[in-house]
């Protein structure tokens, strides 16, 4: 069960309301990358979670980041304090300021919203929870939440960076160091796991033997072209992450042929020169 | 620019086409964990990168998982060989394993694809690009593909273990491979940027100091209850994966207070009940 | 801010599991009619309310609402157990129920979460939040929650009639049960707000004489033709249901005229024929 | 079948054509509150409605209204007359004013439409018709109407608001008033069923002692703190809006436990390590 | 404006209801190539149109189209007459071929529509109107036409071959008849405007010379490797649809060199390494 | 197998980079008429097509889109340099022009991609692989691939004419060049199959006779009232484009009755009202 203290985890303060910041704080709701899928994602992950210490620790954090959701969606309803309503009206008219303002706010916020919050991203497009990623192997989730707070974290900092309200840059300050702290208790546990060593290849439990073993540390190369530099990295050569074995690097040649499809089904309803048989393969 | 030979990276065979596992394998092919996913965000992120090492290494990927969506779809063109398509005819109706089948196959198949693949998921929802992460930061970038290529090993071994089929094994067992390979080649990059304390926290480059320091190595617990058990473990206590502090833990407690909105615009159209000013804080 | 005491709200019970109800649950979770979306929207609708008496209220109910998520999701995985994961084993080759239930489960709840819950419908299709009505209007917003338990309502008592596992149908009596509670609880709301009277039209706060008169409480009769049978109906007939008028009934008839659109502009690149002048009105 | 007379129901004209206008319009056509939405609603719920007399309610107004998609969509072709089609020319790049419009504009109306209306919302967002709500349930499907209804109110008197063109003003005032007489025509059908004691709960067919009776008429609080204020209103005490109860508010307490999952299946190939037992609960 | 006579435009009967079929139609009904899809394409492409033949025209089919929408889901509701809603009585149970049934229908034509129809294609995946392509240009505009109805007599067809049902059957056999004629209707207008040699190319209002000319009827071979065949057909000789040049092919040679991209921006937080300045071009 | 050269098709110049055309650009890259549709389209049908010859030029094509592509995503990527990332800068608070470039251009290209390509349209709305259209017939993917390449150039040309750059003008000119090309291309599949009365009615497989005879070569005209003008075209009168009879033309009559569906089924919870058996037809 779940309970709130209707507070704020972290005050929220805007000093300058400005309709164009709210509707880019949106993107830290709504996107990919934002508060409603890492909510939804540690959750899903949560309530699949059969070892009782992972379980609390993602349900607890996921509990934490609705207060973040919450947090952002007063940041949008408070800058859309006194925003443009009019096309028409003196200020927008006559002010190219006001104009750009309401140029470049949200219609939706208005329209849709009566100026709040939404859970749709920077451009409007509603949050679509196929991006909340829990398959069920724990280190392969692990990674997910990874890409979540990281991708996260990059959008804070420029979020951070478009504004110079203090209150905002104090809010996106805090919310900066949680996605910090969040990376690394991610990576943590990969760490319990054995870090690469440990846990690669992703899952870990499919035995080792039944890939095709010519290719599992091969850097295939499908650049062509007379003036191509050699690739030289830590993908190329050395010991694989996993101490499995050495990687490799050749350039990209098929194994397989031109595939050999069956005939066409003739209640496809194809056209009826597809029924005639083509040649088996293409000649001069 | 880019080119083609026609043939395959590695064979593709069917022994006993089953129209169910066509449908299983279009989460490969379509599925946010499958090939067009990973085939795109390759590219878009090599399309964005400026290092030419690293721009080099990820197109030459992104051409390479070309190659799989191809080898996916002509499994799934040859797992539709003799499918039923017809819901009176004698086989099925009166073979309650070809009425199975009937009704475990994607309906789509035939109806719109003509027994041939689509870029959609094993339930038809299609591919939707949003899941393309390419956000500008190598590492956050780098993690994204692991992630990729995580979830699509996971996804291959379990449609491995779906099938019986000696072609389609081998067939996956050579794709099982190529993620292994493709984890170790991101995580690699993540050890040439100085591994976790190199690239923690991502983005590396917003001034560290700008965060606010009191929560960015903390645990922060928001459960409750008389029987909660300690949370313990690498996350908790101990240095943290950058080395740069150390980790903490700490009951969930607010620091800010209830939120204070402006006051409804009446430009919205609220209910008019709502334009009568409200108590600042209830009280009974 | 939030909180969490890791315990199921009510007890949730499977006694014989079976997949396809593990995938027709999904509805409740995912679905239009599910639960994240009634969670999610009390949500929004909360951050955005200044009252703080319904401002509780909805947070109040919406972290009531994250425990229902948690007990669907519980139900799918305790559904999962045991689900058939393979096209060719001996139980689901010879067993025509076995082959059922395998057609019938989702795929994707193996594939892609590894038997557990997804925040998806019955279909695989991801819940979007487009579906999170938060208009910033209280009568409109009640309307829509009432929307959203009777939908919701509606569908748990199909999944009550769908099994008769006593675990499962135990664990919807309370949702029914619940959402019973809460159809009440928004009605309240509106009778709070004035019932009809006090409500309608919503929004209440647009001066009513700047509507266009002849047309607001009159059933626009679209129906030709020599049968058709006239309507009669509390909505042809009587006082409004706000008491400012009287419903009356007409057959439909234009009060435009054809449209007159601007000409095509060239810079839009039409064909050629299109930027000769056509005539005005189509002529014989 | 259907018919057309080639006409508009109402006048459309625009004195001072303003695309920034033209894409707000777009919310009213595509929108999840447009007309879109409720012609398909109104069309799909006839269509399976099995009373004549609603069926042909229903299906009139689902007529009535594609002559609203078309007022607005002609309204917004009206809008586009003139629109700016360069980012360079002159009078973009010397008027602050021109600027602005092109910023607020949408481009796709240039680059897509041909500066004509199209079937997405005002951030371009296509149309999704899970928006259509149709269950089958008369009652759950009129509410589902007065909140399209409600919420296209809304939005219409924001629109309203937003121009001074007269002619918009006036095909507005039109649109406001029909959304007025929808509303109440969908709720004079609830009094029809005998208003609010008549049709609560929703469905009134399921049976009443089935559902879990000790939550069926409780506000249940999951509020905590020293601070919280007491909630009373309409929903916590007096008689439930059925006539059936009496309504009551108690603290959420959990009644069921932490759930027990099965433990991992191994043909989900987690990592090894989820496969070892974890504790049963976890213990310090 | 629009009006309705209540009544099909051709017969619905079902002698045998099968609820897979019923799934199956529902791709008829919200697919891609569906009957909401060409509805409001015509509608929206007729709204736009200045020409008032052909916007008679457009409309004038469009108002049929709903018609036919009206027709398919009156077959979906007669299809799910009978329809199993329980997973446990006897007939499920005992019956493999009733297992089968439930396994191959859909369950939201249960659980969300209340046995009826609903605006989703065969896998439940919600219409989405971004198919409705209407972009200004006449002759792009009857081509978009000739692929709705091409596609959707294709479909008809497969369904007509999926069903034995004698009613099915002629209601299909009269769709694919529209779909003939509807095919013809729009190539017809092609023909008007003067073929291949009029039309082409999309847009023809657009100066010829102004693109570049060496490539406006080159074939570009991608292919590579030692056994490419050489490819020969009407488009790699002779002269061009258009009569304005003649075909050629030639094997792809890049024009362009390796792009040149600004340096990271420094406040898009990129990791710090990716700020230093790679080499131009990689070296070994 | 796909391999790359590194080098651009034709060469990417911007002279003074706008972001808003970066913004505008996406159309051509992840617009339902972009390049990743066509790129998606042509693999799809070609690894589908079983004739050597279609397949190869398919597949041929569809390598040769991956570069148009990448040339846009270059184009983005250099028409964001220098775009303004805040707010509150000195050239945005005082420079109108560059307010209104910000508010112009798409704020996730700073947020999301770092200044980079996205595959996604000008509105931000990820692309979508239904828009993949493959379904098996021949004639009906020639024509979606006219369609696609139709819509493309007009868009192009939209593109050309928004824009002064002359680098942006040489880029878009090289690719209204390949539109053109590729319109033709198609269109001589078409000619090769034998042209209009060689491919219709698409699929020319489907017995002819078994459709419903007087309704395959009839415009049914829906228009009513009592200045109707009569219809004349190609498509009234005279020959059907495939020689097989002459189009006619007559008012819409309804053949069909009132629909007559099933009861409500109980199990599906209705209202108890729509339980008592309605009157077979409306009367009085």
């Amino acid at each position: 069960m779940f309970f709130t203290d209707g507070k704020l985890q972290y005050p929220v303060r805007v000093e300058a309301p400005d309709p164009r910041f709210a509707r880019m704080l949106q993107q830290a709701i709504g996107g990919v990358e934002g508060e409603i899928r890492v909510c939804l994602q540690y959750f899903f992950q949560g309530w699949a979670q059969r070892d009782p210490k992972y379980r609390d620790m993602l349900l607890s954090t996921a509990t934490e980041e609705i207060a973040h959701i919450e947090m952002l969606s007063t940041a949008v309803a408070l800058n859309l304090e006194g925003a443009p309503t009019s096309l028409q009206d003196e200020a927008v008219a006559q002010d190219p300021a006001m104009a750009a303002i309401l140029g470049g706010m949200s219609a939706k916020h208005y329209l849709s919203a009566g100026l709040n919050a939404m859970p749709v991203d920077s451009d409007g497009v509603p949050f679509d929870s196929s991006h909340v990623y829990a398959n069920g192997n724990l280190a392969a989730d692990m990674y997910s939440n990874v890409v979540a707070e990281s991708t996260g974290r990059v959008l804070a900092t420029r979020l951070y960076n478009m504004t110079d309200d203090p209150g905002m840059k104090d809010m996106l300050a805090f919310l900066i160091a949680r996605d910090d702290m969040h990376q690394q208790q991610w990576l943590a546990v990969i760490e319990e796991l054995g870090g690469n060593e440990g846990v690669l290849p992703i899952p870990n439990s499919f035995p080792h033997d039944q890939q095709v073993q010519d290719f599992q540390h091969l850097y295939v190369d499908t650049r062509i072209g007379d003036d191509v530099m050699p690739l030289e990295g830590r993908f190329t050569s050395g010991p694989t992450l996993d101490g499995q074995g050495q990687f490799g690097i050749a350039p990209a040649e098929p194994v397989g042929d031109r595939p050999e499809l069956p005939p066409v089904a003739p209640e496809t309803f194809p056209q009826n020169e597809q029924l005639e048989t083509p040649p088996a393969t293409p000649t001069t």
